[in-house]
Protein backbone atom coordinates (compact mmCIF):
# COMPACT_ATOMS: atom_id res chain seq x y z
CA UNK A 1 0.00 0.00 0.00
CA UNK A 2 1.50 3.36 -0.44
CA UNK A 3 1.20 6.29 1.47
CA UNK A 4 -1.80 8.18 -0.39
CA UNK A 5 -3.61 4.34 -0.38
CA UNK A 6 -2.54 4.75 3.35
CA UNK A 7 -4.07 8.08 3.81
CA UNK A 8 -7.22 7.50 2.37
CA UNK A 9 -7.64 4.65 4.53
CA UNK A 10 -6.89 6.33 7.63
CA UNK A 11 -9.40 9.50 6.72
CA UNK A 12 -12.22 7.19 5.80
CA UNK A 13 -11.70 5.56 8.97
CA UNK A 14 -11.72 8.67 11.04
CA UNK A 15 -14.74 10.77 11.11
CA UNK A 16 -12.36 14.15 12.07
CA UNK A 17 -9.52 13.23 9.82
CA UNK A 18 -8.46 14.22 6.39
CA UNK A 19 -8.26 17.32 5.30
CA UNK A 20 -4.96 19.28 6.72
CA UNK A 21 -6.04 19.26 10.33
CA UNK A 22 -8.34 17.41 12.90
CA UNK A 23 -11.36 19.13 13.69
CA UNK A 24 -12.92 18.51 17.48
CA UNK A 25 -15.53 20.86 18.96
CA UNK A 26 -13.85 24.16 17.22
CA UNK A 27 -10.45 22.95 18.11
CA UNK A 28 -7.82 21.83 15.33
CA UNK A 29 -5.29 19.72 15.59
CA UNK A 30 -2.54 18.91 13.83
CA UNK A 31 0.76 16.57 14.23
CA UNK A 32 4.25 15.86 11.34
CA UNK A 33 6.92 14.12 11.79
CA UNK A 34 10.29 15.08 10.20
CA UNK A 35 13.30 13.66 9.85
CA UNK A 36 17.24 14.56 9.47
CA UNK A 37 17.78 12.53 6.39
CA UNK A 38 14.43 13.45 4.84
CA UNK A 39 14.10 17.11 6.03
CA UNK A 40 17.02 18.61 7.31
CA UNK A 41 19.71 19.07 4.85
CA UNK A 42 23.40 19.25 6.19
CA UNK A 43 24.04 23.16 6.99
CA UNK A 44 20.62 23.36 8.89
CA UNK A 45 20.72 24.94 12.29
CA UNK A 46 19.21 23.32 15.31
CA UNK A 47 17.64 27.21 15.29
CA UNK A 48 16.29 26.42 11.75
CA UNK A 49 14.80 23.00 12.33
CA UNK A 50 13.39 23.79 15.51
CA UNK A 51 11.46 26.95 13.83
CA UNK A 52 10.47 24.92 10.41
CA UNK A 53 9.32 21.60 11.93
CA UNK A 54 7.01 23.72 14.22
CA UNK A 55 5.84 26.17 11.65
CA UNK A 56 5.03 22.87 9.35
CA UNK A 57 2.63 21.91 11.88
CA UNK A 58 1.55 25.73 11.91
CA UNK A 59 1.11 26.22 8.51
CA UNK A 60 -1.68 22.99 8.96
CA UNK A 61 -3.80 25.45 11.30
CA UNK A 62 -3.44 28.24 9.12
CA UNK A 63 -4.73 25.72 6.19
CA UNK A 64 -8.24 25.50 8.20
CA UNK A 65 -8.69 28.92 8.57
CA UNK A 66 -7.76 28.68 12.45
CA UNK A 67 -5.74 30.90 14.88
CA UNK A 68 -3.26 29.37 16.18
CA UNK A 69 -2.98 28.82 19.63
CA UNK A 70 -0.14 26.29 20.64
CA UNK A 71 2.20 23.75 20.04
CA UNK A 72 4.27 21.06 21.40
CA UNK A 73 7.10 19.04 19.75
CA UNK A 74 9.18 16.12 20.27
CA UNK A 75 13.26 16.41 19.92
CA UNK A 76 14.67 12.84 19.38
CA UNK A 77 18.81 13.04 18.64
CA UNK A 78 21.15 10.21 19.81
CA UNK A 79 22.45 13.34 22.31
CA UNK A 80 21.05 16.40 23.80
CA UNK A 81 24.17 18.73 23.56
CA UNK A 82 22.72 21.90 25.36
CA UNK A 83 23.22 24.62 22.62
CA UNK A 84 21.72 21.93 20.17
CA UNK A 85 18.93 21.77 22.35
CA UNK A 86 18.35 25.55 23.59
CA UNK A 87 18.92 26.39 19.95
CA UNK A 88 16.15 24.07 18.96
CA UNK A 89 13.64 25.71 21.89
CA UNK A 90 14.34 28.52 20.68
CA UNK A 91 13.40 28.54 16.81
CA UNK A 92 10.05 26.54 17.94
CA UNK A 93 9.45 29.49 20.20
CA UNK A 94 10.15 32.15 17.80
CA UNK A 95 7.81 30.60 15.08
CA UNK A 96 5.13 30.26 17.62
CA UNK A 97 5.92 33.90 18.60
CA UNK A 98 5.05 35.22 14.93
CA UNK A 99 1.87 34.24 14.72
CA UNK A 100 0.69 34.48 18.20
CA UNK A 101 0.60 30.72 19.30
CA UNK A 102 2.33 29.55 22.33
CA UNK A 103 4.88 27.15 22.47
CA UNK A 104 4.25 25.07 25.74
CA UNK A 105 6.83 22.28 25.74
CA UNK A 106 7.29 18.71 24.85
CA UNK A 107 9.54 15.90 25.15
CA UNK A 108 12.84 14.31 24.51
CA UNK A 109 13.80 11.05 23.05
CA UNK A 110 16.76 9.15 22.79
CA UNK A 111 16.94 8.24 18.74
CA UNK A 112 19.69 7.28 16.20
CA UNK A 113 18.20 9.57 13.53
CA UNK A 114 17.63 13.35 14.50
CA UNK A 115 13.65 13.46 14.28
CA UNK A 116 11.11 16.28 15.11
CA UNK A 117 7.48 15.21 16.14
CA UNK A 118 5.29 18.15 16.16
CA UNK A 119 1.67 19.11 17.19
CA UNK A 120 -0.43 22.62 17.12
CA UNK A 121 -3.44 23.18 18.26
CA UNK A 122 -6.11 25.97 16.60
CA UNK A 123 -9.23 27.34 17.32
CA UNK A 124 -12.16 28.34 15.25
CA UNK A 125 -14.16 29.97 17.50
CA UNK A 126 -17.95 29.72 15.93
CA UNK A 127 -16.13 29.61 13.05
CA UNK A 128 -16.18 26.12 10.14
CA UNK A 129 -12.65 25.48 8.85
CA UNK A 130 -12.00 25.78 5.46
CA UNK A 131 -11.70 22.62 3.32
CA UNK A 132 -10.33 21.15 0.55
CA UNK A 133 -13.67 20.43 -0.98
CA UNK A 134 -15.26 23.53 -1.66
CA UNK A 135 -13.90 25.12 -4.92
CA UNK A 136 -16.40 25.92 -7.61
CA UNK A 137 -16.20 25.79 -11.42
CA UNK A 138 -15.31 30.10 -12.05
CA UNK A 139 -13.63 30.48 -9.00
CA UNK A 140 -10.05 32.21 -8.92
CA UNK A 141 -7.50 30.11 -7.59
CA UNK A 142 -4.49 31.82 -5.49
CA UNK A 143 -1.61 31.12 -3.59
CA UNK A 144 0.07 33.35 -0.34
CA UNK A 145 3.49 35.03 -0.79
CA UNK A 146 6.15 32.76 -3.38
CA UNK A 147 6.72 29.59 -4.51
CA UNK A 148 10.06 27.89 -4.63
CA UNK A 149 11.92 29.36 -1.26
CA UNK A 150 12.58 25.94 0.06
CA UNK A 151 13.48 24.13 -3.57
CA UNK A 152 16.28 27.46 -4.15
CA UNK A 153 17.46 26.70 -0.16
CA UNK A 154 17.98 23.22 -0.94
CA UNK A 155 20.36 24.13 -3.60
CA UNK A 156 21.91 26.67 -1.60
CA UNK A 157 22.65 23.98 0.98
CA UNK A 158 24.27 22.05 -1.40
CA UNK A 159 26.20 24.79 -2.53
CA UNK A 160 27.22 25.13 1.47
CA UNK A 161 25.71 28.86 1.29
CA UNK A 162 24.26 27.63 4.45
CA UNK A 163 23.73 31.05 5.64
CA UNK A 164 21.38 32.35 3.00
CA UNK A 165 20.06 28.66 3.19
CA UNK A 166 18.88 28.34 6.65
CA UNK A 167 16.98 32.17 6.38
CA UNK A 168 15.02 30.87 3.10
CA UNK A 169 14.14 27.14 4.94
CA UNK A 170 12.46 29.31 8.00
CA UNK A 171 8.82 31.09 6.59
CA UNK A 172 6.45 32.68 8.14
CA UNK A 173 3.60 30.01 9.12
CA UNK A 174 0.27 31.82 7.38
CA UNK A 175 -1.95 32.09 10.19
CA UNK A 176 -2.75 35.66 9.91
CA UNK A 177 -3.45 35.32 6.19
CA UNK A 178 -5.71 32.19 6.65
CA UNK A 179 -8.05 34.03 9.00
CA UNK A 180 -8.06 37.04 7.09
CA UNK A 181 -8.64 34.44 3.48
CA UNK A 182 -11.15 31.99 5.48
CA UNK A 183 -14.61 33.91 5.31
CA UNK A 184 -13.78 34.46 1.41
CA UNK A 185 -11.96 31.03 0.79
CA UNK A 186 -14.14 28.37 -0.63
CA UNK A 187 -11.73 25.76 -0.36
CA UNK A 188 -7.78 25.85 0.89
CA UNK A 189 -4.54 24.22 1.89
CA UNK A 190 -0.89 24.66 2.26
CA UNK A 191 1.59 24.36 -0.62
CA UNK A 192 3.50 21.64 1.75
CA UNK A 193 3.57 18.98 -1.26
CA UNK A 194 4.02 21.54 -4.00
CA UNK A 195 2.02 23.71 -6.24
CA UNK A 196 1.11 20.62 -8.58
CA UNK A 197 0.04 18.09 -5.88
CA UNK A 198 -1.86 20.90 -4.09
CA UNK A 199 -4.10 21.48 -7.00
CA UNK A 200 -4.75 17.74 -8.19
CA UNK A 201 -5.61 17.58 -3.85
CA UNK A 202 -7.91 20.62 -3.89
CA UNK A 203 -9.52 18.66 -7.72
CA UNK A 204 -10.05 15.29 -6.40
CA UNK A 205 -11.40 16.92 -3.16
CA UNK A 206 -13.86 19.26 -5.01
CA UNK A 207 -14.09 17.39 -7.95
CA UNK A 208 -12.89 20.15 -10.04
CA UNK A 209 -10.10 20.63 -12.53
CA UNK A 210 -7.91 23.70 -12.60
CA UNK A 211 -6.32 25.91 -15.11
CA UNK A 212 -3.32 28.22 -14.23
CA UNK A 213 -0.73 29.74 -15.92
CA UNK A 214 3.18 29.37 -15.99
CA UNK A 215 3.78 33.31 -16.34
CA UNK A 216 1.40 34.21 -13.60
CA UNK A 217 3.12 31.84 -11.04
CA UNK A 218 4.82 34.59 -8.16
CA UNK A 219 8.02 32.37 -7.84
CA UNK A 220 10.45 33.52 -5.54
CA UNK A 221 13.71 35.89 -6.65
CA UNK A 222 16.04 33.20 -5.12
CA UNK A 223 14.26 30.15 -7.55
CA UNK A 224 15.99 32.78 -10.65
CA UNK A 225 19.54 32.02 -9.03
CA UNK A 226 19.39 28.51 -7.81
CA UNK A 227 18.03 27.07 -10.82
CA UNK A 228 20.04 26.30 -13.86
CA UNK A 229 16.84 26.88 -16.65
CA UNK A 230 13.38 27.41 -17.71
CA UNK A 231 12.45 23.73 -17.11
CA UNK A 232 14.63 23.53 -13.87
CA UNK A 233 12.84 26.90 -12.34
CA UNK A 234 9.39 25.35 -13.36
CA UNK A 235 10.19 21.97 -11.34
CA UNK A 236 11.59 24.14 -8.48
CA UNK A 237 8.31 26.13 -8.14
CA UNK A 238 5.40 23.83 -8.95
CA UNK A 239 6.85 20.59 -7.86
CA UNK A 240 9.12 20.98 -5.36
CA UNK A 241 7.11 22.17 -2.92
CA UNK A 242 7.85 22.41 1.04
CA UNK A 243 7.21 26.35 0.55
CA UNK A 244 3.78 26.33 3.29
CA UNK A 245 2.35 28.95 1.36
CA UNK A 246 -1.93 28.72 1.13
CA UNK A 247 -3.23 27.69 -1.95
CA UNK A 248 -6.89 28.59 -1.96
CA UNK A 249 -10.05 29.08 -4.20
CA UNK A 250 -12.34 32.09 -4.30
CA UNK A 251 -15.04 33.50 -6.01
CA UNK A 252 -14.61 35.83 -8.72
CA UNK A 253 -16.26 38.60 -6.69
CA UNK A 254 -14.90 38.16 -3.60
CA UNK A 255 -11.42 38.07 -5.26
CA UNK A 256 -10.66 41.40 -4.72
CA UNK A 257 -11.97 41.81 -1.11
CA UNK A 258 -9.77 38.78 -0.29
CA UNK A 259 -6.45 40.52 -1.20
CA UNK A 260 -7.78 43.47 0.74
CA UNK A 261 -7.83 41.26 3.59
CA UNK A 262 -4.96 39.39 3.34
CA UNK A 263 -1.79 40.33 5.22
CA UNK A 264 -0.03 38.81 2.83
CA UNK A 265 0.32 39.67 -0.84
CA UNK A 266 -1.86 36.83 -2.47
CA UNK A 267 -1.79 36.14 -6.75
CA UNK A 268 -4.00 34.59 -8.65
CA UNK A 269 -2.52 31.87 -10.69
CA UNK A 270 -5.42 30.84 -12.90
CA UNK A 271 -9.20 29.60 -12.21
CA UNK A 272 -11.10 26.60 -11.38
CA UNK A 273 -12.91 24.31 -14.35
CA UNK A 274 -15.04 21.71 -14.65
CA UNK A 275 -13.32 17.93 -13.50
CA UNK A 276 -13.27 16.71 -16.83
CA UNK A 277 -10.80 19.41 -18.19
CA UNK A 278 -8.26 17.94 -15.62
CA UNK A 279 -5.03 20.44 -13.97
CA UNK A 280 -3.64 22.33 -16.74
CA UNK A 281 -0.72 24.69 -16.94
CA UNK A 282 -0.41 26.58 -20.48
CA UNK A 283 -3.11 24.27 -21.85
CA UNK A 284 -0.63 21.14 -21.14
CA UNK A 285 -1.56 18.69 -18.53
CA UNK A 286 0.17 19.20 -14.96
CA UNK A 287 1.77 16.09 -13.54
CA UNK A 288 0.03 15.15 -10.13
CA UNK A 289 3.64 14.85 -8.54
CA UNK A 290 6.54 16.40 -6.38
CA UNK A 291 9.63 16.75 -7.31
CA UNK A 292 11.86 15.18 -9.51
CA UNK A 293 15.93 15.61 -10.08
CA UNK A 294 16.34 17.60 -12.71
CA UNK A 295 19.96 15.08 -13.71
CA UNK B 1 24.05 16.63 28.59
CA UNK B 2 21.74 13.82 30.24
CA UNK B 3 18.12 13.28 29.69
CA UNK B 4 17.65 14.69 32.84
CA UNK B 5 19.31 17.95 32.62
CA UNK B 6 18.01 18.27 28.96
CA UNK B 7 14.22 17.59 30.23
CA UNK B 8 15.10 20.23 33.23
CA UNK B 9 16.51 22.71 30.44
CA UNK B 10 12.86 22.25 28.31
CA UNK B 11 10.99 22.94 31.91
CA UNK B 12 12.78 25.74 33.39
CA UNK B 13 12.69 27.38 29.85
CA UNK B 14 9.29 26.91 29.13
CA UNK B 15 6.73 28.33 31.95
CA UNK B 16 4.00 25.72 30.94
CA UNK B 17 6.33 22.96 30.35
CA UNK B 18 7.15 20.23 33.07
CA UNK B 19 5.07 17.69 34.77
CA UNK B 20 2.99 15.23 32.75
CA UNK B 21 1.63 17.45 30.49
CA UNK B 22 1.72 21.04 29.50
CA UNK B 23 -1.59 23.37 30.34
CA UNK B 24 -2.60 26.14 28.82
CA UNK B 25 -6.20 27.77 29.52
CA UNK B 26 -7.75 24.74 30.61
CA UNK B 27 -6.39 22.75 27.83
CA UNK B 28 -3.93 19.90 28.63
CA UNK B 29 -0.98 19.13 26.28
CA UNK B 30 1.22 16.01 26.12
CA UNK B 31 2.98 14.18 23.25
CA UNK B 32 5.27 11.20 23.47
CA UNK B 33 7.43 9.16 20.90
CA UNK B 34 7.97 5.33 21.15
CA UNK B 35 10.09 2.98 18.61
CA UNK B 36 10.34 -0.55 17.91
CA UNK B 37 14.04 -1.37 19.63
CA UNK B 38 13.01 0.32 22.71
CA UNK B 39 9.50 0.05 23.03
CA UNK B 40 8.06 -2.45 21.35
CA UNK B 41 9.27 -6.09 21.78
CA UNK B 42 9.28 -9.00 19.25
CA UNK B 43 5.88 -10.22 19.62
CA UNK B 44 4.01 -6.86 19.81
CA UNK B 45 0.67 -6.60 17.68
CA UNK B 46 0.38 -3.24 15.74
CA UNK B 47 -3.01 -3.19 17.45
CA UNK B 48 -1.34 -3.29 21.14
CA UNK B 49 1.20 -0.83 19.85
CA UNK B 50 -1.80 1.42 18.91
CA UNK B 51 -3.30 0.84 21.95
CA UNK B 52 -0.11 1.13 23.92
CA UNK B 53 1.43 4.38 22.38
CA UNK B 54 -1.30 6.59 22.31
CA UNK B 55 -2.53 5.72 26.04
CA UNK B 56 0.60 6.57 26.97
CA UNK B 57 -0.38 9.87 26.02
CA UNK B 58 -4.15 9.53 28.00
CA UNK B 59 -2.00 8.35 30.76
CA UNK B 60 0.12 11.87 30.88
CA UNK B 61 -3.49 13.38 30.38
CA UNK B 62 -4.90 11.17 33.57
CA UNK B 63 -2.10 12.30 35.81
CA UNK B 64 -3.12 15.71 35.54
CA UNK B 65 -6.46 15.37 36.65
CA UNK B 66 -7.99 16.14 33.70
CA UNK B 67 -10.78 15.11 31.48
CA UNK B 68 -9.37 12.99 28.19
CA UNK B 69 -10.78 14.57 25.00
CA UNK B 70 -8.79 13.76 21.94
CA UNK B 71 -5.97 12.32 20.78
CA UNK B 72 -3.67 12.04 17.28
CA UNK B 73 -0.39 9.61 16.37
CA UNK B 74 2.01 9.42 13.91
CA UNK B 75 2.92 6.39 12.15
CA UNK B 76 6.11 5.99 10.96
CA UNK B 77 7.41 2.63 9.61
CA UNK B 78 9.08 1.56 6.23
CA UNK B 79 6.43 0.70 4.47
CA UNK B 80 2.76 0.83 4.88
CA UNK B 81 0.53 -2.81 5.24
CA UNK B 82 -2.94 -2.21 5.60
CA UNK B 83 -3.30 -5.07 7.96
CA UNK B 84 -0.66 -3.69 10.15
CA UNK B 85 -1.79 -0.06 9.55
CA UNK B 86 -5.94 -1.11 10.51
CA UNK B 87 -5.10 -3.04 13.02
CA UNK B 88 -3.03 0.05 14.71
CA UNK B 89 -5.75 2.26 14.17
CA UNK B 90 -7.78 -0.29 15.75
CA UNK B 91 -5.90 0.02 18.93
CA UNK B 92 -5.80 3.72 19.09
CA UNK B 93 -9.51 4.05 18.73
CA UNK B 94 -10.22 1.46 20.97
CA UNK B 95 -8.10 2.87 23.67
CA UNK B 96 -9.33 6.09 23.39
CA UNK B 97 -13.08 4.77 23.60
CA UNK B 98 -11.76 3.31 26.67
CA UNK B 99 -11.48 7.00 28.14
CA UNK B 100 -14.22 8.79 26.42
CA UNK B 101 -11.78 10.57 24.35
CA UNK B 102 -11.91 10.81 20.59
CA UNK B 103 -8.94 9.70 18.37
CA UNK B 104 -9.18 12.25 15.62
CA UNK B 105 -6.29 11.21 13.14
CA UNK B 106 -3.14 11.10 12.55
CA UNK B 107 -0.76 11.29 10.11
CA UNK B 108 2.21 8.69 8.24
CA UNK B 109 5.85 8.89 7.60
CA UNK B 110 8.32 6.98 5.70
CA UNK B 111 10.92 5.76 8.50
CA UNK B 112 13.37 3.24 8.79
CA UNK B 113 12.35 1.79 12.41
CA UNK B 114 8.34 1.48 13.04
CA UNK B 115 7.82 4.69 15.36
CA UNK B 116 4.90 6.12 16.65
CA UNK B 117 4.35 9.89 18.47
CA UNK B 118 1.08 10.71 20.09
CA UNK B 119 -0.28 13.72 21.25
CA UNK B 120 -3.63 13.83 23.58
CA UNK B 121 -5.31 16.55 24.78
CA UNK B 122 -7.65 17.13 27.99
CA UNK B 123 -9.77 19.21 29.58
CA UNK B 124 -9.58 20.56 33.41
CA UNK B 125 -13.04 22.68 32.54
CA UNK B 126 -11.96 25.43 35.74
CA UNK B 127 -10.56 23.42 37.83
CA UNK B 128 -6.64 22.96 38.89
CA UNK B 129 -4.05 20.85 37.76
CA UNK B 130 -2.71 18.30 40.33
CA UNK B 131 1.09 18.70 40.12
CA UNK B 132 3.98 16.85 41.55
CA UNK B 133 5.20 19.56 44.10
CA UNK B 134 2.29 19.72 46.38
CA UNK B 135 2.90 16.90 48.34
CA UNK B 136 3.21 17.50 52.16
CA UNK B 137 5.14 15.61 55.20
CA UNK B 138 2.21 13.17 56.60
CA UNK B 139 -0.12 12.80 53.37
CA UNK B 140 -0.52 9.35 52.63
CA UNK B 141 1.29 8.46 49.27
CA UNK B 142 -1.22 5.54 46.94
CA UNK B 143 -0.96 3.87 43.64
CA UNK B 144 -3.75 2.90 41.55
CA UNK B 145 -4.32 -0.36 40.33
CA UNK B 146 -1.47 -3.05 40.26
CA UNK B 147 2.27 -2.41 39.95
CA UNK B 148 4.22 -4.87 37.13
CA UNK B 149 2.63 -5.77 34.61
CA UNK B 150 4.64 -4.39 31.87
CA UNK B 151 7.73 -5.91 33.28
CA UNK B 152 5.54 -9.95 33.48
CA UNK B 153 4.42 -8.47 29.71
CA UNK B 154 8.05 -7.98 28.57
CA UNK B 155 9.23 -11.70 30.46
CA UNK B 156 6.47 -13.45 28.32
CA UNK B 157 7.56 -12.07 25.14
CA UNK B 158 11.15 -13.47 25.88
CA UNK B 159 9.50 -16.40 26.31
CA UNK B 160 7.41 -16.48 23.36
CA UNK B 161 4.26 -15.83 25.15
CA UNK B 162 3.08 -13.51 22.85
CA UNK B 163 -0.70 -13.51 23.41
CA UNK B 164 -0.92 -12.85 27.04
CA UNK B 165 2.41 -10.53 26.75
CA UNK B 166 0.36 -8.55 24.39
CA UNK B 167 -2.49 -8.62 27.18
CA UNK B 168 -0.75 -7.95 29.91
CA UNK B 169 1.08 -4.94 27.75
CA UNK B 170 -2.50 -2.93 26.85
CA UNK B 171 -3.35 -0.60 29.96
CA UNK B 172 -6.52 1.13 30.85
CA UNK B 173 -5.43 4.93 31.30
CA UNK B 174 -6.42 6.02 34.71
CA UNK B 175 -8.48 8.51 33.07
CA UNK B 176 -11.30 8.21 35.46
CA UNK B 177 -9.36 7.68 38.10
CA UNK B 178 -7.29 10.87 37.85
CA UNK B 179 -10.74 13.06 37.38
CA UNK B 180 -12.11 11.06 40.76
CA UNK B 181 -8.77 11.60 42.68
CA UNK B 182 -8.49 15.36 41.22
CA UNK B 183 -9.70 16.71 44.15
CA UNK B 184 -8.37 15.11 47.16
CA UNK B 185 -4.46 14.62 45.53
CA UNK B 186 -1.94 16.82 46.70
CA UNK B 187 0.57 15.81 43.72
CA UNK B 188 0.13 13.23 41.44
CA UNK B 189 1.97 11.68 38.36
CA UNK B 190 2.20 8.46 36.47
CA UNK B 191 4.27 5.43 37.61
CA UNK B 192 5.80 5.21 33.55
CA UNK B 193 9.69 5.55 35.25
CA UNK B 194 8.62 3.10 37.51
CA UNK B 195 7.65 3.72 41.07
CA UNK B 196 10.98 4.11 42.44
CA UNK B 197 11.51 6.92 39.82
CA UNK B 198 8.02 8.72 40.16
CA UNK B 199 8.89 8.53 44.49
CA UNK B 200 11.67 10.80 43.79
CA UNK B 201 10.47 13.13 41.08
CA UNK B 202 7.42 13.89 43.36
CA UNK B 203 10.57 13.93 46.44
CA UNK B 204 11.95 16.56 44.28
CA UNK B 205 9.33 18.58 43.05
CA UNK B 206 7.73 18.64 46.70
CA UNK B 207 10.76 18.94 48.26
CA UNK B 208 9.70 15.82 50.80
CA UNK B 209 10.80 12.37 51.34
CA UNK B 210 8.80 9.04 50.97
CA UNK B 211 8.70 5.58 53.64
CA UNK B 212 7.06 2.95 51.50
CA UNK B 213 6.96 -0.68 52.78
CA UNK B 214 8.06 -3.75 50.09
CA UNK B 215 4.78 -5.45 51.58
CA UNK B 216 2.29 -3.06 50.98
CA UNK B 217 2.93 -2.79 47.20
CA UNK B 218 -0.05 -3.70 45.00
CA UNK B 219 2.28 -6.34 43.00
CA UNK B 220 0.71 -7.68 40.04
CA UNK B 221 -0.41 -11.67 40.06
CA UNK B 222 1.65 -11.74 36.54
CA UNK B 223 4.69 -11.26 38.45
CA UNK B 224 4.90 -14.00 40.41
CA UNK B 225 4.93 -16.46 37.40
CA UNK B 226 7.55 -14.19 35.88
CA UNK B 227 10.06 -13.00 38.23
CA UNK B 228 12.58 -15.61 39.59
CA UNK B 229 13.24 -14.93 43.12
CA UNK B 230 11.79 -12.07 45.59
CA UNK B 231 15.02 -9.57 44.17
CA UNK B 232 14.01 -9.73 41.30
CA UNK B 233 10.36 -9.25 42.32
CA UNK B 234 10.87 -6.09 43.66
CA UNK B 235 13.23 -5.32 40.61
CA UNK B 236 9.99 -5.60 38.76
CA UNK B 237 7.07 -4.50 40.85
CA UNK B 238 9.00 -1.24 41.84
CA UNK B 239 11.82 -0.51 38.72
CA UNK B 240 11.00 -1.41 35.86
CA UNK B 241 7.91 0.73 35.32
CA UNK B 242 5.92 1.26 32.01
CA UNK B 243 3.13 0.45 34.24
CA UNK B 244 0.80 3.87 33.67
CA UNK B 245 -0.36 3.60 36.73
CA UNK B 246 -1.38 7.05 38.97
CA UNK B 247 1.27 7.43 41.87
CA UNK B 248 -0.22 9.89 44.08
CA UNK B 249 -0.34 11.96 47.65
CA UNK B 250 -3.11 12.06 49.94
CA UNK B 251 -3.83 14.16 53.24
CA UNK B 252 -4.93 11.14 55.83
CA UNK B 253 -8.07 13.10 56.58
CA UNK B 254 -9.08 12.53 52.66
CA UNK B 255 -7.82 8.80 52.03
CA UNK B 256 -11.04 7.19 52.72
CA UNK B 257 -13.01 9.46 50.22
CA UNK B 258 -10.48 9.24 48.00
CA UNK B 259 -10.92 5.56 48.34
CA UNK B 260 -14.10 6.00 47.63
CA UNK B 261 -14.47 8.33 44.64
CA UNK B 262 -12.09 6.08 42.57
CA UNK B 263 -13.15 3.53 39.81
CA UNK B 264 -10.20 1.68 40.13
CA UNK B 265 -8.75 0.53 43.49
CA UNK B 266 -6.18 2.53 45.16
CA UNK B 267 -3.85 1.11 47.54
CA UNK B 268 -1.48 2.85 50.62
CA UNK B 269 2.23 2.01 49.92
CA UNK B 270 3.56 4.68 52.56
CA UNK B 271 4.16 8.42 53.85
CA UNK B 272 5.24 11.60 52.63
CA UNK B 273 8.34 12.64 54.93
CA UNK B 274 10.52 15.32 55.66
CA UNK B 275 12.61 15.62 52.40
CA UNK B 276 15.92 15.17 54.85
CA UNK B 277 14.52 11.58 55.27
CA UNK B 278 14.92 10.56 51.84
CA UNK B 279 12.85 7.94 49.72
CA UNK B 280 13.20 4.62 51.61
CA UNK B 281 11.33 0.92 51.53
CA UNK B 282 11.30 -0.77 54.73
CA UNK B 283 14.19 1.66 56.19
CA UNK B 284 16.87 1.21 53.03
CA UNK B 285 17.40 4.04 50.59
CA UNK B 286 15.48 3.17 47.76
CA UNK B 287 17.57 3.84 44.46
CA UNK B 288 16.21 7.17 41.93
CA UNK B 289 17.14 4.44 38.82
CA UNK B 290 15.01 2.51 36.25
CA UNK B 291 15.25 -1.41 35.69
CA UNK B 292 18.32 -2.95 35.89
CA UNK B 293 18.73 -6.53 34.39
CA UNK B 294 18.73 -9.02 36.85
CA UNK B 295 20.87 -11.11 34.80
Amino acid sequence: MDERAALRLLAGDLPHAGDDAAVLDGTVVTTDMLHETTDFPAGTTRYTAGWRAVGASLSDVAAMGAAATAAVAIYAAPSFDETDLGDFLRGARDVCAAVDAEYVGGDLDEHREFTVATTALGSLGDADPVLRSGAEPGDAVCVTGTLGRSAAALRLFERGEADRANDLFRFEPRVAAGRALAPHATAMMDSSDGLARSLHQLAEASDCGFRVGWEALPVDPSVADAAGNEADRRELAAHFGEDFELVFTVPEAALERAKEASPTPITRVGSVTESSAGVVADGEPLPDRGFTHSG
